[in-house]
């Protein structure tokens, strides 16, 4: 089911994506070997380019066609690949699209530098638009996303977390990117206001619908299918939906068993399968899932101001994937 | 002498230094209150607002007044700013500007991304110029920034570093943002190309010779003056151009003792005052002070196109005062 999805995005995209590529390769100048390889490192390595794909197929649905558009998406990847390479750094993580983190590999600063320098490639191309809105909505998504990651740090280890606090989290470190992607390819086309907005409601739900998805995954999938270990967003203590919602449940017994596992930095495989259980018990699971397909539901409503085209298709296969995928 | 044009400068800039201050506390506008205080540490930390200072005058040299020229301005000081958190960690200082190094009180995953928030915050402001050109003056700054300061990263440790090598380096890493600033306020004020290009000439001239005065000061000023340690170059295995020009300079004996001062970190006051005894008696002093001024020099003559004004004279004299000044 959830393959034939992905088969049938993926045969609709080939093109773009062949195109996206070249465009990655072809806006990435540094001027120092050092930062290509670090920056290729993570770009090229296999990431879905969703945002690409959004922005394209935004700008596209509202009668662009210039074929700048092409272009002009590799901002988001950039985008994405700088606060990546920032959070490695910040998450420590070990592994990244199933390759070591660019941490693991060289110094943190350099890390952290590339980063800057992939935003700063965004910019360059941002600006080339001659769009002041543009370059609003991608100030704006830095700021946002900079704040988000600060948030999530100083929430780290804490044992409680409300669902209010769990969606400012994820708005400003997922949803935002993907708002300002589909926002922006409505600027992009000149769309009305009323497109306009639409895009920018469709990109946050989609968002948010997707970050709830990669939070049930860090759960549920194989270190196979995520390209990384599963339970990371516990072992760096981070609070999830799933978790803020069976601790909510729990009896007392059980809230204080997880509570436990939340503070113990080494818990084991055996102790993670029944945290698992625990979350399945207490509705964990149920009712992110639930969250994530009303966002899938509400994104795909805002696409009913658009007239039907294969880009719209697209833009609701995509937002039925963000939630049906298993990586 | 120094001290007075000090003050010559001060008298004539305090209007301009008091409204640059609101509009920095304005324009700072976080979500959360740690990247208020984090930015806070430094921002208000006492910094010279030169950057500020150069565009608001040459813009206003330009004929511009209508007063925005002081909230354009910090869009400089919120880059200046981003990328002193960037570099704190990135060189492990533990002071800077008298005060704690941002870093050694916050976590530095905290300190980057209130680094990321800086530089959306002076994004936001050039996007509401609504001028791409300004904004792709922007991007470039941040690309090249950041390469350099990986190139110098890169570079840590070396024994040999060609005066050539030296230049890049302090190009990027210090002449762009001033030459940004100055070339920013003459694109603001819609100047001609020729005095467009005039004051880019200027910026960067100016930016070299701050940048050789500074490693001048590094072991020359005293640490009441700088507000940090001197020899913190020499200790992050930095080389200067004073240092480089000894290197050369220096007979088999004295050359191969420096080196030992280089690759040894633990080195102490007293050989310290030694190598600065070499770097006098091979002239690397001597040549890096003649260097510094030819840059003025030149960073002045580039003011030739422009009538007299007010602005103009206070860029002469800032010119001076980047190398004349204690700290």
């Amino acid at each position: 089911m959830t393959s034939d999805l992905k088969s049938r995005i993926i045969s609709r995209v080939t093109d773009d994506l062949e195109k996206i590529e070249s465009a990655l390769e072809a806006n990435l100048k540094p001027n120092l070997a050092l930062v290509k390889e670090i920056a290729s490192h993570l770009l090229f390595s296999g990431g879905k380019r969703l945002r690409p794909l959004l922005m394209v197929h935004s700008a596209r649905m509202c009668g662009y066609n210039s074929g700048f558009e092409i272009e002009f998406s590799t901002i988001f990847e950039f985008l994405h690949a700088a606060t990546l390479l920032h959070d490695d750094v910040v998450d420590e993580a070990d592994v990244r699209r199933g390759k070591a983190a660019a941490h693991t590999k060289w110094a943190a600063p350099k890390v952290v530098l590339t980063g800057d320098f992939l935003l700063a490639t965004a910019l360059d191309i941002a600006a080339r638009t001659q769009s002041p809105e543009i370059i609003l909505v991608i100030a704006n998504i830095t700021g946002q996303m900079s704040q988000g990651e600060i948030d999530q740090l100083e929430k780290r280890g804490q044992t409680t977390l409300s669902e209010a606090q769990y969606l400012t989290v994820i708005e400003r470190k997922t949803a935002v990117l993907i708002q300002g992607a589909c926002q922006s390819g409505a600027i992009l086309a000149k769309a009305s206001q009323e497109k306009r907005s639409a895009l920018k409601d469709y990109g946050f739900h989609l968002g948010v619908a997707f970050q709830m998805a990669d939070d049930l995954l860090d759960y549920m999938a194989t270190a196979d299918e995520l390209g990384k270990n599963p339970g990371a967003d516990l072992r760096e203590g981070k609070l999830t939906l799933p978790l803020i919602v069976a601790l909510e449940n729990a009896d007392e017994k059980d809230r204080s068993w997880m509570i436990d596992q939340i503070r113990d930095k080494g818990f084991n495989t055996k102790s993670f399968e029944h945290l698992k259980e625990m979350l399945y018990k207490y509705k964990g699971i149920e009712y992110t899932s639930k969250q994530a397909q009303y966002h899938v539901h509400q994104a795909k409503e805002c696409l009913d101001v658009f007239k039907d085209s294969p880009s719209r298709e697209l833009l609701q296969m995509l937002a039925d994937y963000a939630v049906e995928r298993r990586v």
